[in-house]
Protein backbone atom coordinates (compact mmCIF):
# COMPACT_ATOMS: atom_id res chain seq x y z
CA UNK A 1 0.00 0.00 0.00
CA UNK A 2 1.05 3.68 -0.55
CA UNK A 3 3.02 5.54 1.53
CA UNK A 4 2.53 9.52 1.49
CA UNK A 5 5.15 11.99 2.40
CA UNK A 6 4.12 15.51 3.07
CA UNK A 7 6.50 18.12 3.13
CA UNK A 8 6.16 21.13 5.38
CA UNK A 9 3.36 21.72 8.29
CA UNK A 10 3.27 24.62 10.63
CA UNK A 11 -0.05 24.32 13.46
CA UNK A 12 -1.41 27.11 12.67
CA UNK A 13 -0.94 27.96 9.07
CA UNK A 14 -1.61 24.59 8.04
CA UNK A 15 -3.54 22.67 10.68
CA UNK A 16 -6.82 22.51 8.16
CA UNK A 17 -4.82 22.09 4.31
CA UNK A 18 -2.74 19.21 6.21
CA UNK A 19 -5.78 17.60 7.71
CA UNK A 20 -7.42 17.39 4.23
CA UNK A 21 -4.09 15.97 2.50
CA UNK A 22 -4.47 13.41 5.59
CA UNK A 23 -8.04 12.58 4.80
CA UNK A 24 -7.51 12.51 1.25
CA UNK A 25 -4.13 9.89 1.62
CA UNK A 26 -6.63 7.66 3.64
CA UNK A 27 -9.81 7.86 1.35
CA UNK A 28 -8.35 7.25 -1.70
CA UNK A 29 -6.24 4.09 -0.73
CA UNK A 30 -2.85 5.42 0.69
CA UNK A 31 -2.18 3.54 3.93
CA UNK A 32 -0.01 5.96 5.44
CA UNK A 33 1.27 9.23 5.68
CA UNK A 34 4.37 10.85 7.10
CA UNK A 35 3.92 14.97 8.00
CA UNK A 36 7.36 16.84 8.17
CA UNK A 37 6.78 19.44 10.33
CA UNK A 38 5.28 21.00 13.58
CA UNK A 39 4.36 17.82 15.93
CA UNK A 40 0.60 18.49 15.67
CA UNK A 41 -1.22 16.01 17.92
CA UNK A 42 -4.62 17.16 16.87
CA UNK A 43 -3.64 15.57 13.10
CA UNK A 44 -3.17 12.50 15.34
CA UNK A 45 -6.91 12.62 17.11
CA UNK A 46 -8.57 13.41 13.57
CA UNK A 47 -7.16 10.06 12.52
CA UNK A 48 -8.12 7.91 15.08
CA UNK A 49 -11.73 9.10 14.92
CA UNK A 50 -11.51 8.94 11.18
CA UNK A 51 -10.88 5.34 11.73
CA UNK A 52 -13.25 4.61 14.79
CA UNK A 53 -16.02 6.34 12.83
CA UNK A 54 -15.04 5.38 8.86
CA UNK A 55 -13.08 2.37 9.38
CA UNK A 56 -10.15 0.79 7.57
CA UNK A 57 -6.15 0.58 8.37
CA UNK A 58 -4.38 3.86 8.32
CA UNK A 59 -1.08 4.98 9.80
CA UNK A 60 0.39 8.75 10.56
CA UNK A 61 3.58 9.47 11.50
CA UNK A 62 5.17 12.75 12.63
CA UNK A 63 8.74 13.73 11.95
CA UNK A 64 10.89 16.86 11.93
CA UNK A 65 10.26 19.08 9.32
CA UNK A 66 14.24 18.55 8.01
CA UNK A 67 14.28 15.02 8.75
CA UNK A 68 12.16 14.52 5.41
CA UNK A 69 15.23 14.11 3.46
CA UNK A 70 17.08 11.14 5.55
CA UNK A 71 13.30 9.23 5.18
CA UNK A 72 13.48 10.06 1.46
CA UNK A 73 17.48 8.94 0.93
CA UNK A 74 16.83 5.71 3.26
CA UNK A 75 13.54 4.71 1.38
CA UNK A 76 15.34 5.09 -1.85
CA UNK A 77 18.07 2.60 -0.21
CA UNK A 78 15.77 -0.33 -0.15
CA UNK A 79 14.61 -0.38 -4.18
CA UNK A 80 11.81 1.80 -3.64
CA UNK A 81 10.68 4.50 -5.68
CA UNK A 82 9.54 7.87 -5.12
CA UNK A 83 7.12 10.11 -6.96
CA UNK A 84 6.66 14.30 -6.45
CA UNK A 85 4.17 15.81 -7.17
CA UNK A 86 3.82 19.34 -8.04
CA UNK A 87 2.97 21.54 -11.17
CA UNK A 88 6.59 20.63 -12.37
CA UNK A 89 7.67 17.63 -14.57
CA UNK A 90 6.08 15.41 -16.94
CA UNK A 91 2.52 15.92 -17.49
CA UNK A 92 0.24 13.38 -15.22
CA UNK A 93 -1.39 11.69 -18.43
CA UNK A 94 1.96 11.47 -20.21
CA UNK A 95 3.36 9.42 -17.26
CA UNK A 96 0.63 7.40 -17.43
CA UNK A 97 0.91 6.27 -20.37
CA UNK A 98 4.73 5.01 -19.63
CA UNK A 99 5.56 1.65 -18.30
CA UNK A 100 6.60 2.65 -15.10
CA UNK A 101 2.98 3.67 -14.61
CA UNK A 102 1.27 0.91 -16.10
CA UNK A 103 3.26 -1.44 -14.02
CA UNK A 104 2.48 0.00 -10.33
CA UNK A 105 -1.55 0.18 -11.78
CA UNK A 106 -0.80 -3.56 -12.37
CA UNK A 107 0.94 -4.79 -9.79
CA UNK A 108 -0.81 -3.49 -6.89
CA UNK A 109 1.51 -5.57 -4.44
CA UNK A 110 3.98 -3.06 -5.32
CA UNK A 111 2.21 -0.04 -3.95
CA UNK A 112 3.60 -0.32 -1.20
CA UNK A 113 7.26 0.04 -2.42
CA UNK A 114 5.77 3.89 -3.72
CA UNK A 115 6.59 6.93 -1.80
CA UNK A 116 4.45 9.62 -2.89
CA UNK A 117 5.75 13.44 -1.52
CA UNK A 118 2.98 16.22 -1.59
CA UNK A 119 4.64 19.83 -0.32
CA UNK A 120 2.70 23.31 0.34
CA UNK A 121 3.49 26.32 -1.40
CA UNK A 122 7.68 26.33 -1.42
CA UNK A 123 9.23 22.69 -1.75
CA UNK A 124 13.06 22.19 -1.25
CA UNK A 125 14.62 22.00 -4.48
CA UNK A 126 16.26 18.88 -3.44
CA UNK A 127 12.85 17.03 -3.51
CA UNK A 128 12.88 17.83 -7.47
CA UNK A 129 16.89 15.91 -7.84
CA UNK A 130 15.82 13.26 -5.06
CA UNK A 131 12.37 12.10 -6.80
CA UNK A 132 12.65 9.57 -9.27
CA UNK A 133 9.94 11.03 -11.12
CA UNK A 134 8.32 14.66 -10.96
CA UNK A 135 4.41 14.40 -12.49
CA UNK A 136 2.96 17.68 -12.78
CA UNK A 137 -0.91 17.80 -11.95
CA UNK A 138 -1.34 20.16 -14.89
CA UNK A 139 0.99 23.31 -14.62
CA UNK A 140 -1.50 25.36 -13.13
CA UNK A 141 -1.70 26.35 -9.44
CA UNK A 142 -3.93 24.55 -7.40
CA UNK A 143 -3.63 22.29 -4.72
CA UNK A 144 -1.42 19.14 -2.31
CA UNK A 145 -5.01 18.18 -1.77
CA UNK A 146 -6.17 17.74 -5.27
CA UNK A 147 -3.16 16.74 -6.63
CA UNK A 148 -2.94 14.04 -3.88
CA UNK A 149 -5.91 12.71 -4.76
CA UNK A 150 -5.86 13.34 -8.52
CA UNK A 151 -2.96 11.12 -8.64
CA UNK A 152 -4.32 8.38 -6.69
CA UNK A 153 -7.47 7.83 -8.44
CA UNK A 154 -6.04 8.16 -11.53
CA UNK A 155 -3.33 5.12 -9.61
CA UNK A 156 -6.07 3.22 -8.51
CA UNK A 157 -9.10 4.06 -10.62
CA UNK A 158 -11.87 1.87 -8.35
CA UNK A 159 -10.71 3.48 -5.22
CA UNK A 160 -13.88 5.55 -4.21
CA UNK A 161 -15.48 2.09 -4.14
CA UNK A 162 -13.33 0.81 -1.76
CA UNK A 163 -14.85 -0.71 1.29
CA UNK A 164 -13.20 0.08 4.64
CA UNK A 165 -12.98 -2.32 7.23
CA UNK A 166 -14.42 -2.31 10.17
CA UNK A 167 -16.34 0.91 10.15
CA UNK A 168 -18.13 2.07 12.45
CA UNK A 169 -20.64 3.32 10.14
CA UNK A 170 -21.22 3.02 6.03
CA UNK A 171 -22.92 5.18 4.14
CA UNK A 172 -25.26 3.59 1.55
CA UNK A 173 -25.25 5.37 -1.74
CA UNK A 174 -28.84 6.65 -2.78
CA UNK A 175 -29.49 8.33 -5.78
CA UNK A 176 -31.62 10.58 -3.90
CA UNK A 177 -28.96 11.88 -1.88
CA UNK A 178 -30.07 11.49 1.39
CA UNK A 179 -27.99 10.38 4.47
CA UNK A 180 -28.37 6.45 4.76
CA UNK A 181 -26.10 4.70 6.86
CA UNK A 182 -25.67 0.91 8.42
CA UNK A 183 -23.72 0.03 10.91
CA UNK A 184 -21.37 -3.14 10.35
CA UNK A 185 -23.64 -4.91 12.57
CA UNK A 186 -26.47 -4.75 10.61
CA UNK A 187 -24.95 -6.56 7.52
CA UNK A 188 -24.47 -10.06 9.40
CA UNK B 1 -18.14 26.98 -18.85
CA UNK B 2 -19.09 25.44 -15.49
CA UNK B 3 -19.91 27.67 -12.67
CA UNK B 4 -18.73 26.59 -8.79
CA UNK B 5 -20.63 27.36 -5.92
CA UNK B 6 -19.25 26.99 -2.78
CA UNK B 7 -21.43 27.25 0.34
CA UNK B 8 -19.45 28.59 3.50
CA UNK B 9 -16.66 30.81 3.82
CA UNK B 10 -15.50 32.59 7.25
CA UNK B 11 -12.32 34.55 6.56
CA UNK B 12 -9.89 33.13 9.63
CA UNK B 13 -11.36 29.47 9.91
CA UNK B 14 -11.84 28.92 5.73
CA UNK B 15 -9.27 31.01 4.59
CA UNK B 16 -6.64 28.98 2.85
CA UNK B 17 -9.34 26.06 2.09
CA UNK B 18 -11.33 28.05 0.33
CA UNK B 19 -8.41 29.38 -1.40
CA UNK B 20 -7.62 26.15 -2.33
CA UNK B 21 -11.19 25.31 -3.96
CA UNK B 22 -10.97 28.95 -6.09
CA UNK B 23 -7.58 27.15 -7.48
CA UNK B 24 -8.51 23.62 -8.07
CA UNK B 25 -11.99 25.31 -9.75
CA UNK B 26 -9.69 27.71 -12.01
CA UNK B 27 -7.30 24.77 -12.69
CA UNK B 28 -9.69 21.96 -13.45
CA UNK B 29 -11.51 24.27 -16.13
CA UNK B 30 -14.56 26.31 -14.26
CA UNK B 31 -14.99 29.90 -15.49
CA UNK B 32 -16.32 31.07 -12.47
CA UNK B 33 -17.37 30.35 -8.48
CA UNK B 34 -19.24 32.11 -6.49
CA UNK B 35 -18.25 32.24 -2.62
CA UNK B 36 -21.61 32.44 -0.40
CA UNK B 37 -19.92 33.68 2.86
CA UNK B 38 -18.37 36.33 4.78
CA UNK B 39 -16.84 38.68 2.64
CA UNK B 40 -12.97 38.33 1.93
CA UNK B 41 -10.67 40.76 -0.50
CA UNK B 42 -8.21 38.18 0.01
CA UNK B 43 -9.86 35.89 -2.11
CA UNK B 44 -10.00 38.77 -5.11
CA UNK B 45 -6.90 39.22 -5.05
CA UNK B 46 -5.63 35.62 -4.54
CA UNK B 47 -7.39 35.77 -8.25
CA UNK B 48 -5.92 38.58 -9.79
CA UNK B 49 -2.32 37.31 -9.09
CA UNK B 50 -3.04 34.12 -10.46
CA UNK B 51 -4.93 35.27 -13.44
CA UNK B 52 -2.07 37.75 -14.13
CA UNK B 53 0.57 35.33 -13.62
CA UNK B 54 -0.83 31.87 -15.39
CA UNK B 55 -3.75 33.61 -17.36
CA UNK B 56 -6.90 32.37 -18.88
CA UNK B 57 -10.74 33.63 -18.03
CA UNK B 58 -11.80 33.26 -14.03
CA UNK B 59 -14.23 34.95 -12.47
CA UNK B 60 -15.18 35.19 -8.47
CA UNK B 61 -17.96 36.98 -7.09
CA UNK B 62 -18.81 36.81 -3.35
CA UNK B 63 -22.45 36.73 -2.66
CA UNK B 64 -23.27 36.76 1.51
CA UNK B 65 -23.64 33.03 3.00
CA UNK B 66 -27.66 32.79 3.03
CA UNK B 67 -28.11 34.19 -0.12
CA UNK B 68 -26.97 30.54 -1.77
CA UNK B 69 -30.56 29.54 -1.68
CA UNK B 70 -32.11 32.30 -3.52
CA UNK B 71 -29.04 31.97 -6.27
CA UNK B 72 -29.75 28.06 -6.83
CA UNK B 73 -33.62 28.15 -6.82
CA UNK B 74 -32.84 31.38 -9.56
CA UNK B 75 -29.80 29.09 -11.41
CA UNK B 76 -32.64 26.20 -11.71
CA UNK B 77 -35.14 28.44 -12.96
CA UNK B 78 -33.23 29.31 -16.10
CA UNK B 79 -33.26 25.78 -17.31
CA UNK B 80 -30.14 25.19 -16.04
CA UNK B 81 -29.03 22.41 -13.11
CA UNK B 82 -27.44 21.34 -10.19
CA UNK B 83 -24.94 19.02 -9.25
CA UNK B 84 -24.05 18.63 -5.50
CA UNK B 85 -21.07 16.94 -4.53
CA UNK B 86 -20.11 15.31 -0.78
CA UNK B 87 -20.18 11.91 0.47
CA UNK B 88 -23.53 11.26 0.40
CA UNK B 89 -25.71 10.54 -3.06
CA UNK B 90 -24.76 8.28 -6.23
CA UNK B 91 -21.68 7.18 -6.64
CA UNK B 92 -19.32 9.39 -9.02
CA UNK B 93 -18.70 6.14 -10.92
CA UNK B 94 -22.32 4.74 -11.25
CA UNK B 95 -22.89 8.57 -12.52
CA UNK B 96 -20.50 8.64 -14.69
CA UNK B 97 -22.54 5.59 -16.41
CA UNK B 98 -25.74 7.94 -16.78
CA UNK B 99 -26.93 9.51 -20.07
CA UNK B 100 -26.91 12.88 -18.37
CA UNK B 101 -23.46 12.66 -17.53
CA UNK B 102 -22.53 11.48 -20.72
CA UNK B 103 -24.67 13.99 -22.47
CA UNK B 104 -22.99 16.69 -20.53
CA UNK B 105 -19.23 15.10 -21.05
CA UNK B 106 -19.85 15.39 -24.75
CA UNK B 107 -21.65 18.39 -25.15
CA UNK B 108 -19.22 21.35 -23.76
CA UNK B 109 -21.56 23.70 -25.10
CA UNK B 110 -23.96 22.85 -22.05
CA UNK B 111 -21.48 23.05 -19.46
CA UNK B 112 -22.82 26.69 -18.75
CA UNK B 113 -25.66 25.62 -17.94
CA UNK B 114 -23.90 22.91 -14.78
CA UNK B 115 -24.23 24.73 -11.04
CA UNK B 116 -21.64 22.40 -8.86
CA UNK B 117 -22.02 23.11 -5.46
CA UNK B 118 -19.12 22.12 -2.73
CA UNK B 119 -20.02 22.67 1.10
CA UNK B 120 -17.37 23.04 4.20
CA UNK B 121 -17.72 20.64 6.68
CA UNK B 122 -21.53 20.93 7.36
CA UNK B 123 -23.70 21.71 4.20
CA UNK B 124 -27.70 23.12 4.60
CA UNK B 125 -30.12 20.46 4.14
CA UNK B 126 -31.83 21.94 1.66
CA UNK B 127 -28.65 21.32 -0.66
CA UNK B 128 -29.92 18.33 -0.96
CA UNK B 129 -33.01 18.95 -1.85
CA UNK B 130 -32.65 21.42 -4.02
CA UNK B 131 -29.54 19.86 -6.26
CA UNK B 132 -30.55 17.94 -9.69
CA UNK B 133 -28.11 15.24 -8.67
CA UNK B 134 -26.45 14.25 -5.32
CA UNK B 135 -23.09 12.37 -6.16
CA UNK B 136 -20.87 10.98 -3.79
CA UNK B 137 -17.08 11.34 -4.48
CA UNK B 138 -16.97 8.12 -2.49
CA UNK B 139 -18.44 7.27 0.82
CA UNK B 140 -15.14 8.37 3.39
CA UNK B 141 -14.77 12.23 4.48
CA UNK B 142 -11.86 14.10 2.64
CA UNK B 143 -12.08 17.47 1.78
CA UNK B 144 -14.33 19.69 -1.16
CA UNK B 145 -10.73 20.64 -2.45
CA UNK B 146 -10.31 16.90 -3.96
CA UNK B 147 -13.97 16.19 -4.60
CA UNK B 148 -13.91 19.54 -7.14
CA UNK B 149 -11.02 18.44 -8.87
CA UNK B 150 -11.98 14.49 -9.04
CA UNK B 151 -15.54 15.72 -10.43
CA UNK B 152 -14.05 18.24 -12.80
CA UNK B 153 -11.57 16.36 -14.24
CA UNK B 154 -13.77 13.24 -14.85
CA UNK B 155 -16.33 15.68 -16.59
CA UNK B 156 -13.20 17.34 -18.81
CA UNK B 157 -10.76 14.39 -19.17
CA UNK B 158 -8.21 16.07 -20.50
CA UNK B 159 -8.73 19.69 -18.41
CA UNK B 160 -4.55 18.96 -17.03
CA UNK B 161 -3.43 19.83 -20.10
CA UNK B 162 -5.87 22.65 -20.98
CA UNK B 163 -3.52 25.76 -21.84
CA UNK B 164 -4.58 28.99 -20.37
CA UNK B 165 -4.52 32.39 -22.98
CA UNK B 166 -2.58 35.78 -21.88
CA UNK B 167 -0.33 33.61 -19.41
CA UNK B 168 2.11 35.89 -18.45
CA UNK B 169 4.28 32.85 -17.92
CA UNK B 170 3.84 29.17 -18.94
CA UNK B 171 5.78 26.05 -17.51
CA UNK B 172 6.83 23.56 -20.43
CA UNK B 173 6.21 20.00 -18.99
CA UNK B 174 9.62 18.14 -18.53
CA UNK B 175 10.26 14.91 -17.67
CA UNK B 176 13.47 16.24 -15.57
CA UNK B 177 11.00 18.09 -13.42
CA UNK B 178 13.07 21.05 -13.45
CA UNK B 179 11.09 24.42 -13.60
CA UNK B 180 11.24 25.62 -17.20
CA UNK B 181 9.32 28.70 -17.98
CA UNK B 182 7.98 30.51 -20.84
CA UNK B 183 6.24 34.26 -21.55
CA UNK B 184 4.00 34.21 -24.25
CA UNK B 185 5.94 36.47 -26.13
CA UNK B 186 8.78 33.89 -26.79
CA UNK B 187 6.38 32.14 -28.70
CA UNK B 188 5.87 34.88 -31.35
Amino acid sequence: MVTVLRIGHRIIRDKRITSHVVLVARAFGASRIIIAGEKDPSLISTVEKVIAEWGGFFELKMIPEDDWELFVKQWKKKDKFVIHLSMYGENLYDFEKSVSFKHLKNHSDELSKLLVIVGGKKVPGKVFQLADWNIAIGNQPHSEVSSLAVFLEHLMPDILQKMFEKAGKRIIPSVNGFKKFIKDDDES
